[in-house]
């Protein structure tokens, strides 16, 4: 099959042995995947991958031989693939299992390609109604919804996105469904307009964030750089909370005795849950589909991933 | 009076003046001071604070013309002097005042003197069978109650406390009281001991911690350096909490990519509730006379801080 393969640098391959299902896996023909900032990280060295990235997709399961009746199903897929096993699975931690491969990320290839394996359980069937260009979104929605999952946003709390990537834009969508006094932060005028549409506060942001120094009950940090930390902490009011959605190469210099002194609360966030992403888009509650950059054929996946890496780029779909 | 005085070096000063309390606050002639770790990181730069240290103390009310019913009475005091009047201090988070003074730290002369002044509303009665010896450690108490306040322990989870200093003695202590399967991880064999005779599991920190990796559901950094957030970092399981106490001159090194790929959350924590502490203290539920190590009078102020500054030294207390 086509896929492209990453070792050190990314090439495409025309002869890449298709996946065999191992049992409780699924075999699923990609129709459609993103590409995310992590997949160029990743192009970069993170996590030292080794196989076909991507794991943002939407496809048709061809066979399922332990559960059949998946097999023809429209489907979006967890990323995670977890041991079951372990004291972290049976704490239904399953996203944090020590032995868990990670689809297109660590230990099991992923999306760009012609097919896919993955386990049932992490599968979801995509109703029809949600498109493959808006399902593709499910991954990083769900990463999106992991912040209300993890952090009580309040109605009257005052919110900050720092970040008009595809992940801040996902984020700050999420977050005005909570009622609560948005501002999205950003750098790209065209970006903050897909906010600014749907009625959310957006702001170019400044070189000196002085005026709304700990302004922000919760700050998002979704820059997807390291210098991002230091905005998102200056936001915080004191006993305020930062969430951190950023992964990137690289340690960053943290002043974590003003993190004491203002006893602020820092939330890791990753990946998050499908359904909740699932019916948001369902419901028409989120539109992804202005954020759709550009659509590549597989065969040009190298330009699909010189252009996702461009200033401001937003996302680039991949079609097999 | 006498006072010990910062400014870059600490001196002590014989003809020191007493302070003169403005109105709402308390005139207290100090009885019995403690030595923090905060005061020896004072004298070494940290906020730049120039005057006298000192934010440990039992004392006796001598004057206090706007409420005069406080004379004569054993206090203690809560260290931040807030405005009363902004958007924080009516957001009841007075701790954080922007335009607070904070006793022997910031804008106040503190206690390593005959006498200091706090206004009524920080003061705090002493019930008598609380004797000044444990009455000087509630403020340092109340910072260890700072922990149960912001996160919530559950007598099911795995903590470890790191740092057998002064402060991890004391987190430790009211740790205990939740129930949880505690763990203290220290490098001192005799501040270790008085938690074990506590019937405290305790451990002398191994080189590598890598045995007892992700093992942790909370863990508190209470050692007092920089290197103390990495160690608690890899103690800390995914989606586990890590309570940051510590604070020091500087900046660390941090990878928060790790923290966002094992969605930890970091809580940092500073001072806390004196009602608690004073009540703990009259249950006798935690024991503070066994971090004593040394008293000297205040003309031996600056061999008090020498003490204070030796490896393992604990508790030096300061009487005028």
């Amino acid at each position: 099959m086509h896929a492209l393969y990453l070792d050190q640098t990314l090439d495409l391959r025309e002869d890449y042995p298709a996946p065999v299902p191992p049992c409780g896996e699924a075999l699923v023909r990609v129709t459609l995947a993103g590409v995310c900032n992590t997949d160029l990280e990743l192009v970069r060295g993170y996590m030292s991958f080794r196989g076909v990235p991507g794991h943002e997709f939407v496809g048709i399961v061809e066979r399922c031989d332990s559960a059949p009746e998946w097999t023809g199903a429209r489907v979006v897929g967890e990323i995670n693939a977890a041991c079951g096993q372990c004291e972290t699975c049976r704490a239904n931690r399953p996203t944090h299992c020590p032995h868990r491969t990670t689809l297109g990320v660590a230990g099991r290839d992923g999306a760009f390609a012609d097919y896919l394996c993955l386990p049932v359980v992490n599968l979801h069937r995509v109703p029809d109604s949600v498109l493959d260009e808006a399902a593709v979104f499910v991954e990083p929605l769900a990463a999106a919804c992991e912040i209300t999952q993890a952090v009580h946003i309040k109605p009257t709390d005052r919110v900050a996105v720092l970040g008009d990537g595809k992940l801040g834009l996902l984020c700050a969508q999420v977050l005005q469904l909570t009622g609560c006094d948005l501002s999205a932060i950003g750098r790209h005028e065209e970006s903050l307009g897909i906010l600014a549409r749907r009625g959310i506060h957006t702001t170019i942001a400044p070189k000196d964030l002085g005026d709304s120094s700990g302004l922000y009950d919760v700050v998002v940090e979704a820059t997807g750089t390291p210098e991002g930390f230091a905005a998102a902490r200056q936001l915080a009011r004191p006993r305020g909370t930062v969430v951190l959605k950023s992964t990137y190469n690289g340690a960053v210099e943290a002043k974590l005795t003003m993190v004491v002194v203002d006893e602020v609360t820092l939330v890791g966030s990753r990946c998050g849950p499908f359904e909740p992403a699932l019916r948001l888009l369902t419901r028409k509650l989120v539109d992804v589909t202005p954020l759709v950059r550009a659509r590549y054929r597989l065969s040009d996946g190298l330009a699909a991933f010189e252009r996702a890496g461009q200033r401001g780029a937003l996302k680039v779909l991949i079609e097999p």
